[in-house]
């Protein structure tokens, strides 16, 4: 049974709780801190794609297509679908020769309100340019054009969202190499992408972080496709969630010493490339804003040097004062005091 | 520890579950059914806002004011604050001789998807009357009317939300004599439309609503209100939700052999008429779409006789399969198989 992670309370009652499990690790995969099962396989589903991205640079795709950082953070993400995003994500795909037509991703409006209202007012309706994981499909496009030169691209590619597909199984090596997990003998599942998504326990997943963070255990071309994706990803934060996200507010400030990145299913992994740790979290109940991202919160906090402004920035994120629609208070989102005190502990002893 | 209740998986592997407590109960506080922890208070939130609405009717307001169908269904309601809802909402507060400014429930955009997209399409914003408790809170707009006969109503009903009015207080009286739990005692919230919320264990909820259902073990003017209540969502389900929302679908389809109501965090209580049975559910994490509404859907396939449609309808909204953006079957969303042994042992051996 894991832990509470994190609390909602109402009147000073606790009113919900999330429950979870965390894993930091080093590159070389010693433990640093572990609370709950981290040894059982969950679906990290969108909290990979950076993973996922490796062989865009490491094939020589992207400087072969002259990708630029927005490109490559926008294939790291899961993006709101603003025009910020789906224009990037546009011009990617023209560098490839393709447009949005040869998206397999699927069309979805964007999830966030603001984006919703603005688009519909504007009488727009989505394309697949606007699901949030079409920058990382635009990044398997560009693998595609690369794997393939010299050949019918557009023909090539189709399909690229099959598990067995070329570019696909380019993606899976990357993947497994990274997570040293054998992804053969991995739970399988489709993603809401359609690409497939493979069972991997939290261990693996934060030793994979540290490992991006670091270089440490990386192929050297993945070791360095891994420093440009984070580099781009730092210089344009806003590219990899959007207006008011967690993951782009975070990166904002705290720039190269956090690399964090939520998946669907209350799943989020990080890197902490100064302290050379990763992170991986996995929420019980799949909540993302309300549990994965206040636990990320509490981690950040534990594991990286900040100033004043700093840890009050990351306070906020862990800290919630909750207010109903007049604007009185009523609550609290916060980490669990149990938790602070498990990342506390080894926080202090680490070297 | 409260049992799963409902999982969600992918690929056949289970990838979140939600757990939680459920009390089902006769109208005498006979026990039918408990899984998990049904005596620790919770805050139901909106789920009793029938018990909420009974001095609209007990104290006569609903007659004098020739309150119909609609207007009492929507003030038992957490609406979708569709155009339907809204005109209701404007209808009954002008029998009071008030309008959309004497609301102190706040302001809030329409929640669902479809809803918003229309109204910003539209180049609507919203208003209280779009608050999905402002119809509860022109019934309690109404009661001020009924007590304040002859006074200036709109200074008299200032501060209807504050829990020592005495339109408050009459309706905290009917939720104390309907669940039978001491709400002095009680650990006490601001719910999110800024009225009080009590935190009651799910027996109490559970058995209230059994007295709901039945009129048993309720003052003679509040089973009278009751049955007025029951009778008008079950004529007008869609005000008490809206479109494509689980209350509106069930009641709907079964009538009044289900008077059902969703709760904010995972709360959702039901009176089920028929069997003379209360239900009250509160998921651990405050998940309602995903969790509550599954679980109340296996409760009524449990309890509820069902002719092959209807177990095939509610089946569909107790065990779901999950398709992605490209409506690829992905994974499945259902009540736990433990949940419904749990609930079949019980429900074959019921009298």
């Amino acid at each position: 049974m894991n832990p509470v992670l994190v609390e909602a309370t109402r009147g000073g009652t606790r009113e919900s709780a999330h429950r979870g499990a965390i894993a930091v690790l080093d590159a070389d995969g010693a433990l640093v801190a572990a609370i709950g099962d981290i040894d059982r396989p969950i679906f990290p589903r969108s909290a990979v794609k950076v993973l996922q991205a490796l062989p865009l640079v490491a094939s020589g795709a992207a400087e072969q297509l002259g990708l630029d950082d927005e490109e490559l953070a926008v294939a790291c993400a899961s993006h709101n679908g603003e025009p910020a995003h789906t224009t990037v994500v546009a011009r990617m795909l023209g560098k490839a020769g393709l447009d949005a037509t040869a998206l397999e991703c699927g069309t979805h409006w964007p999830r966030p309100e603001p984006v919703l209202r603005a688009m519909a007012a504007r009488g727009e309706t989505p394309t697949a340019l606007h699901n949030n994981c079409s920058g990382k499909h635009a990044g398997f496009l560009c693998v595609a054009c690369r794997i393939d030169e010299g050949l019918d691209l557009r023909r090539y590619a189709a399909g690229y969202v099959r598990h067995d597909h070329p570019v696909m199984r380019s993606v899976t090596a990357a993947l497994q190499a990274a997570t040293g997990f054998d992804l053969a003998e991995a739970p399988r599942g489709t993603d809401g992408c359609s690409i497939p998504t493979y069972a991997i326990p939290l261990r693996h997943l934060a030793r994979a972080f540290a490992r991006v963070g670091t270089g440490t255990g990386l192929a050297p071309e993945h070791a360095r496709a891994a420093r440009r994706l984070r580099e781009a990803v730092a210089r344009r934060p806003f590219m990899v969630a959007g207006s008011d996200r967690f993951d782009t507010r975070v990166m904002e400030r705290l720039g190269e010493r956090v690399f964090c990145k939520v998946g669907a299913e209350g799943v989020f992994c990080a890197a902490l490339p100064e302290r050379g740790l990763g992170v991986a979290i996995k929420v019980d109940d799949g909540n993302n804003a309300r549990a994965a991202e206040v636990a990320m919160a509490a981690v950040i906090e534990a594991f990286v040097a900040l100033d004043d402004g700093e840890s009050s920035f990351m306070r906020g994120l862990s800290d919630m004062t909750l207010r109903n629609w007049n604007g009185i208070e009523v609550g609290a989102l916060r980490a669990d005091a149990a938790l602070r005190q498990a990342l506390e502990a080894p926080a202090l002893s680490r070297p």
